[in-house]
């Protein structure tokens, strides 16, 4: 699946990002810097974790810089995924003053969105520990960033969920409606789709969930359960397709979710209400 | 200001970020409802509130459904910068089938994120109500997403700081210290700057604030100054130039800044830690 | 067919037609309107019809304000493909004076041209009425506005001929030479085209109408015959494929031509050469 | 006016036509020609005039080919802008078969599209001989092929109107109406407009004639004026000022209008209602 | 394999190379003709061979005028892929002074580079005369510039190997490391590529040789051999599969790997080490 | 002059240069790598000089392995612009195994081409050691690669002449012809170019150059004069204004050159006939 021109859209995809996200700041130009910096000024800068987390998007950060100054030279303190504590130092810097200026604030939105991912997602990891649940991300992620969201995630400890709707198939509510149920919806996915994607459906009750497991499908999504009617899905479901618990999960409620014994959780938030994670640039030179 | 090339990038700006956004989404298909729902079925669609908060994106919601059926209708049941109930009808939308389910997400994830922001916006508003103090949005935004987060921070009753780092100068330490001192770096910028943007410089103490006062300046930043230094920093100014506070403001903390008599707060969780504000999109037909 | 794909590629590909050709009617800018109105006036326009005719391209006159100014709102009178009277009002616009005002030609010269087209389509579909006769369109559409071109042929009753080269196979004269005859042209194309597209032969005599009706067409065109050869090819068809009559069709021969019994008359004129429709735009405030 | 870079864009405008116009027709690819044709056959070709008229586009249609087969070779037998008659051979192409064949209908529809203007343009301007009057066009062009319309033209004996809102101030009624006046707008434009731009403003009556002649501007614009009217005009206006005459002008109607004095009539269906000039293209080979 | 669509890329590709090719060198404009050549002036242009050898480009310099002119004249005097003398006219062009300035230093750059490359495949293929071996290029071409650097090994009397990465498989050492040996990389490659592209296997020794025969491979490329080795491989060999030579070929040593009977002889320098052919170009007027 | 958008455009320039190699060699995809390395196989690489040469391109080749695997880890042994032995390793790469295969031809092309250039300005320079003569470069670069080759040139010793028309005037015999005359043309310049960029104007005897002393001219070039002349002119010349010899300079005249005492050479072949460096990529694991 990961073949070297999916591998090509990808990197040039965050490299579109970047490059779009600086051209909106920077528009006409950054008439501050070109004001009072000099053209030839060299400037070193270090990121530094102003609260605890996990980092994300240090290679992105990188390329930032190097978006603007092809010369840039980057030093990592750490690695993407790691978790740092308040005051650690990330990285250092080198290049022309004007760059790393014009630049620094394109970055840390990056920087910072990612690693508020990354960090909230290990919280809910860290959450299910114990347990075997895993943490899914959703479709809900920024327009335009789902492929860093959806790293971010990656970086935090989660899987990805679908990344849209195209590699993999989730049947819901109105498709089975469409469709004249579940067992007709799934027929007409499989006849449908030569390429045989993974096939997922969605289940509101234990009837629904009975009519799916019937059909051999690679995932059952469990629609706003409650605990007890995740329980007794488990139950019936037996280990024969692995179960998706769904439906406004948080912090709170993800352990005893997890407890009931599904094997995957889907947490919207993770990329819909993302908290930013504190980073500062500190520049001398410049 | 507002000729009609900006008017038209602008307008195609947002276009464009749809677009992107759906296409993310769709990468080769949305084989769910290709497979299942009727190429020709016709579906209507209700958007409704699922919190209370203000409502914004709605016409940017009703693009997205078009950018997949040219023919869609879409009747809005309340306008953008309103604020409704838990419950509220906000627009019906009657198109292809196929395409309100293939756009529903991307439609929502964008109103979702327009109005989260907006409803926080409008929280900081109403914290200051009955002082002078204008909440601004800062460039702390979702990369790519700029100009929608603003509009957002607008409908929200806030007002736009700078766009990016061309329409407005802000003359930062680096800047200072490059210059060789606040007046250099505003004379280099005065000498350098043909359009004669505004000019706004950051200070941290008192001191610097004095010898910003005398350069007649658009409007000083107190950078992350106590509650005290910005009553005195009110005092010294005497409205001769209009402050901004700027900081780690919070909901907690905004009240107690603008009753220290600051003209502008700038507030970078507005767009950097947004939290979605919850709205269903319920589909009958299709 | 209508895939999700085809679906956005084909709203995205009306969407750049109106970006196009707004770009190319402002340049640099509309000075005019720039020097004259206040960039924040309000201004309200009505479509209205200078002539009897069908209405085409409403939604596409809206986007094409909407391009201009986002929040743009639209009230249509009337609907796509009907019949109005001089003098109807079509639609009325409110929004950015300056937006209405750059706007105004291009979305006029959509709107003409569209309901131009559409209404001489309704002109042929009316002269044929009490036949089966069903009139089509040609490829001899104006370079890079085939979709709109061919859909207002649509909203004017007829029914599209292939879009593009792509589409249908239609083996002409030099196919047949090259291949050495029809039946070995057919062959070559059943045996090359996997997607087994609709197959049509263009014949010039009565010879080789006989060797198309053996090879089980899609559809046979009958290539500048006279009324008798025509009549006579309907004779020996004997409804086992449907036979199109094509070249140079006007609105004083296509009644005879479908009193042959022929079920398809393709009409370059209806494309090649458009009379727009009169529709003025009628601005106050601005 | 003319430089390197308005150059640049203007042969890249024309490419881009072509390019896009291939693109809509070929699709995915035209598959009768390669189910037929074999790869490497190379065609001969003939363009043919079916009528009489003036011919334009000839230079287009060789890069049409070009589009498609970098190697091909046009020997042209007139030149565009000559009036030639029913039966001409106007030009051979030589090249690979297929070439030759997908790209025929996209090199016939700009050829006689152009055409088709030139020749109408030619009619007018043969129609006022003897007159000093010049025909002009309108910006009511095709979306997207102004400057292929402008070309034509031009190649028809006529002069361009301004090519868009930018090139040249035209002061309407709308303008008038938000300026306060003819004369405020004309200052406000010249304030506005550091380029200094021609200036044309639109007179309704007699009245506003004479306001617009005190103006010192370089055009006046009779709009829909009887013909006593515009010798009034003619008379009052006394040569300090170029006329053109503008309204629903036609064919019956431009000699007398061109009898009244005028120096310029803008003739809107030109460009909006083409008739297509008949042109085929015979192969032979391919 | 040369579908339309193909044609059509690779078409526009060229395209794409002169206009960039142009863009990078005009920049904002041709300063110094815009000051000098009045914009109207029409020039004359000669383009003399100032050294003997291949000329390739004629049609891309053709086309790299008229991306600047629409409406250039070109008469070329000889045909790409000939042999001319220093001195030789190639072509005579007519067009606007501005543009045949602006555009000579990127015609000449286009035409100089394919004339050079063709060039030295001549000598190469000429030392190669009387054996059996076939001159190929290779993929060290200048990025950017494959299509066109293969175009002029084609006009030299060469032939190209694979265009990229994509039209024919290269099993080397690091695939048969990671497959297991050659016949496992052979299955696989097998098992994986549905369009079944023509294999070649690079093989260091007789050893790997004789493996590489049992797979009926579509060539066999012998890395860096000596000439005894590559005669034994031939003998080994006896015609059953095509053997490639690959290595420093240089001028010198071409003809004795000839000689021992290779099928095709592959070398890099031929486009990664290209001496320009010297050609200028006279202009009268302008 | 070297602002922050223009920083972004030349990074950006340059990352598409690497995007469209890569583009142009993948195609549909590396099907030999996708069949043979597993998808998650990680591989380490080096870079390695084949031959004695300055090294330049080290960070564009490192965005080019980037450019398929955004994770890929880059660490370089060398520096641009370094004077390495055969042997040397250059840098070492880890990452996706299929990546860097992948990648490879296109990093290495680039790499090549750059240290070629940078290895034979660095001996131009070397050959006029001791005198003040300045080796600068042309335009004659490989069309697309321009920004590239004189970064090559820059890092080989050499300075750049101007990089394209737009940033420099000079004016040559056909401006001069065109103006009327030497004073005539720089009057022309001085009058339309508001920029009043740089102007260096050509000659061709020493009656030319006579005139040009007069005019105060940024530099002067002698064109194709023998080593009398030049010497006559530097004598002449007498340091008022810069002196750049230019036509067919090698190896073997430059030194020459350079003794007459003129102040800048330029020499075309450094870029328009480039000797690629010989640079080899060892894999190991992938």
């Amino acid at each position: 699946m990961v073949n070297t021109i999916r591998m090509m859209h990808q990197a040039n995809d965050i490299q579109q990002i970047i490059e779009r996200a600086l051209a909106e700041d920077l528009g006409s130009g950054d008439v501050t810097s070109e004001a009072t910096i000099a053209a030839t000024a060299v400037a070193n800068g270090r990121l530094i974790a102003k609260a605890d987390g996990v980092i994300a998007g240090l290679t992105v950060a990188t390329q930032t810089f190097a978006a603007l100054d092809a010369a840039v030279q980057f030093m990592p303190h750490t690695v993407d995924g790691r978790w740092v504590e308040k005051g650690a130092l990330l990285a250092e810097v080198t290049g022309n003053g004007r760059a790393l200026l014009s630049a620094e604030r394109t970055a840390l939105n990056l920087l910072q969105r990612m690693s508020g991912i990354a960090t909230q997602t290990r919280r809910f990891v860290e959450a299910v520990a114990g347990t075997k649940a895993i943490i899914l991300d959703t479709r809900k992620t920024a327009p335009g960033l789902r492929h860093l969201d959806k790293w971010a995630v990656r970086l935090g400890g989660g899987q990805n969920h679908r990344i849209g709707l195209y590699d993999m198939v989730l049947i819901k509510e109105n498709h089975i409606a469409a469709a004249g149920g579940i067992p007709a919806a799934v027929s007409r996915v499989r006849a449908y789709d030569t390429a045989q994607r993974p096939i997922e459906v969605e289940v509101c009750n234990l009837e629904e969930l009975a009519q799916a497991l019937s059909l051999n499908l690679d995932r059952i999504l469990l629609d706003n359960m409650s605990l007890e009617q995740m329980r007794e899905a488990v139950k019936v479901a037996d280990g024969r397709v692995p179960l998706e618990a769904s439906g406004n999960v948080t912090l709170d409620t993800v352990a005893a979710i997890a407890a009931t014994g599904v094997d995957y959780i889907s947490v919207g938030s993770l990329t819909h209400s993302v908290q930013a994670l504190d980073i500062s640039f500190l520049l001398t030179g410049g």
